[in-house]
């Protein structure tokens, strides 16, 4: 067997999982894995015939991960699951993500599949975010999609000078700055004009939201570099900026704070069935069969 | 009967059209109305049993005009029609189109709806364009959906002077500018990044097709003026220009020639089913219920 | 006199304002005019030579009020007079804004050949926008240059229903949609990708920000009839939702709440010297003549 | 001396280079380099006291070509020149470009300074694209900015598949798509809304122009793949279709033509003064100090 361990974490909200779950973890028992079902997932479903675990445990024990849920269950599982060397892989049973490519109808199958060492295994970029206030550090995170620094609240806006290794790249007024990894590029990133960057690149994304300067650009970076926030103005006294891990946010930022933005040391492994396409899932998602299009002269 | 005489336009290229065209002419008549079938449609079919007619007696003698074919078979129908006051409405047997808006399957039940009277009309604006050198006009040209100028070929750019009224706008170097009615915003100005504009709005668009000026932007302007786009430069000599009336092209613009767009004094009148809504489509062309999207972190 | 009561109205926050002021309350009196100085600007200077007034006295009283600030100062000097019929000219001692285009050294000199008949006025529209909740309106504000609903916190994203007279247009997921007016088209919305809207059009901007739906696109409406934002979720439960109408905002807004902007009543007159350009201040602040562009291979 | 044989090359068009040039040559003479001149550049100037060689002779014999232009000057010399091992250096006496980042009024003192050592070197890597009919190569050429596929000539669009690497990526109706190299991502490709690219990368980019998928986004690639485009339609018989390496033209493109585009043997080698900063020359060329920008409401 290519995994010997392996663990099942569930959406949180998710009901009617039970069905679905049962049947995948007796597959896997039947065919001699061992099956941890990590414990909110268990506390949420009704499922007691297997082991439970904490995601340190997890992460100590399994050598595959497998999560049920949309892109948002896998983005908190690969967080969690970062400092561990686990294996990772995504099942959706609602529209299929760019990191959960599994459909549920279809997932016992596959991961008999995958387990029997029919995959290709991918490795994901982690960015690694830290407040830096007067030489401390207030506050460090951990993204696979995007850390996005923006004004907290109440309009206005943001103004923040970047910089790459210590050098200058510019200033700018907008609603906020995305830092994102090819992963990310995806998601956030994408609504704000960014590009869409192959995950084998070796390359950070720098977008700014909504950015008052109309000649600024997304911008594509080496991730070897350390790129650099410093808020030197906000629109309002009271408005405040917030950094977003992923989902996790940090709220407390002030003008003067920086936020230092690198590849973390430690990455996230994938598996995919074998026959996974980046870009079939690049097509299926945005659409690009259906081609949503302009009027045709032509016809 | 709402409309007494009917002609029937079919796109020229398509075959298969006999017996729904048929269906439909025979539906018509049955109704008391008096069938024309144009010269080009009834060469293209085997249909004998109707008045063939030119475009000329089309315009002179038809209340309406069903266009069978995509929006580019609209396009020629509606210059072609222009200087006539008779309606149009569009069957597309493909795709839908903006303005070709009645699927093929239910023609014979809409028309027969519509010539009950039924229906809503809409006027939309033409825009006519002149080619002027040294003062003489070289060219005229009316378009439903753009007037275009751009580089005729082997690459390089155009540079552009824009006025508006006689007041000078921007001079800009690109592969092109558009210069679209409302009708034309959800044809080529919207690959170019225009945006949609409603067509009760009296407005023309002015778009830059890749303008190397990074803060251009599109622009909305009333449809009262004049637009002149006086060609400056070329970005190599032996390139040439061209403007694009629709689907018509005038290809021999040279540096020094201007060229007038304004709204035409004939509009076009379209007839729609009752029931017909200008968003509804604008959803379904551009697959806004489909939601191609990024990922999404709250799943 | 062309005006006989004119206004001055500071920015709060200036300093150095004193001499400048002076100078132009007292070539105004000199000339006839009788000078109301605005009531904080009186306590941010030290001017006591003219009548103080309140913004309801000004109202009332003037015919003309000269804004001294930027574009912001002239957006609070518009709400708090739109319901009288006062014109208004903008002064600008820094960079010159789009409503503030007079700069401040040569004020002086503008305002004199402005009393004396030499100006141009433009009506420029006001949007209302109220938020309903269970039928009731629970805020109503002005603005001109844009009504904004944008989630109001901690990331995550909002979703609208959008609706025109009632007709729906989509739902969207995103940061926030703008609904902007022509003056507001070269504000924010110009930020988010929206066109330029030329100040005669009659028409309403829809554009949303870093929309999930990536063939979303900027709508451009008319300004007779009624836009309706319904809040049908928020990204997170925590997250709240906030409406701003220029800079006030109103940040109480919950699922299920709805926005209707409209056409307000009132209209706002800005008096421009004669020779002013709308294009020529699009250039200025947008830097086409100075053409930030890209590599050009043909040098 | 860092450099010992070092070839000058100006731009053809150029008058009035003769004082500088001479100047530059005299200078390296006295510090003891051997200098060549490029015969055109000879030709167009009236320097006859240095030694004339054809650009073979230059790739052989020289260690550095000083090319003194604008970028398209430098894209010409550096496909000359890619077979060898030389060095580049761009002065240029208008706007200074991205890759031709020195002005000449100082361009005797930095030469000086970089043929004591004071310099840093950067490889760029070049595209070679090959047209493929049958499984026969028609054409093949060079690139340091880009391939660019197009519609040649009378309108209409150009349908084309997308493959990387033999995997199918999309297929597309636009005027054109852009393959650049992060050299060209401040080129052409930005003006058609694709991102920056660090110099240091080793990707791709490819860019539609005005695709008919709205959809549709700009993609970074790792540049160890290929890129192969098949037109697979024109938008009309006639209009035929081209293929652009930098500012060289191949327009016999037709249907179920091939375009292959991979990363070249051969790189560019560019010298810059120390000091260089890339985004320094960004915020120069991009005007991002001077922030073309938006209504400020908060002034």
């Amino acid at each position: 067997m290519h995994f010997k361990t392996i663990a099942i974490i569930g959406r949180y909200q998710d009901t009617g999982l039970d069905a679905p779950l049962r049947k995948l973890a007796g597959m896997l028992q039947a065919e001699g894995c061992k099956v941890l079902l990590e414990a909110d997932t268990a506390r949420n479903t009704d499922i007691t015939e297997h082991t439970i675990a904490s995601y340190d445990e997890i992460g100590q024990q399994a050598d595959l991960a497998i999560v049920m849920g949309g892109d948002g269950t896998m983005l908190g599982a690969a967080r969690q699951l970062a400092y561990s060397n686990i294996a990772l892989i995504g099942i959706n049973h609602g529209r299929l993500g760019f990191i959960t490519d599994i459909p549920l109808h279809s997932a016992t199958d596959a991961l008999n599949s995958v387990i029997h060492g029919n995959y290709n295994a991918e490795e994901r970029v982690l960015l690694e975010g830290r407040i830096v206030r007067n030489d401390e550090t207030l506050y460090s995170g951990l993204a696979l999609n995007d850390v996005v620094l923006n004004r907290a609240g109440r309009g206005g806006m943001i103004e923040v000078r970047v910089e790459f290794d210590g050098a200058f790249m510019y200033s700018q007024r907008a609603d906020g700055l995305i830092v994102a990894t090819p992963t990310g590029s995806t998601a956030y990133s994408l609504s704000a004009n960014g590009p869409i960057v192959h995950p084998k690149l070796a390359a950070f994304l720098l977008v700014p939201v909504a950015p008052q300067t109309l000649s600024n650009r997304p911008i594509v970076l080496p991730d070897s570099g350390t790129l650099s926030l410093t808020i030197t103005a906000l629109g309002r006294v009271e408005s405040g900026a917030s950094v977003h891990f992923d989902m996790q946010t940090w709220s407390e930022c002030q003008p003067g704070d920086r936020i230092d933005v690198r590849r973390a040391q430690h990455t996230v492994r994938f598996i995919h069935p074998t026959g996974y396409s980046f870009f079939s899932t690049l097509r299926q998602k945005l659409s690009w069969n259906h081609m949503p299009q302009v009027s045709d002269e032509t016809e």
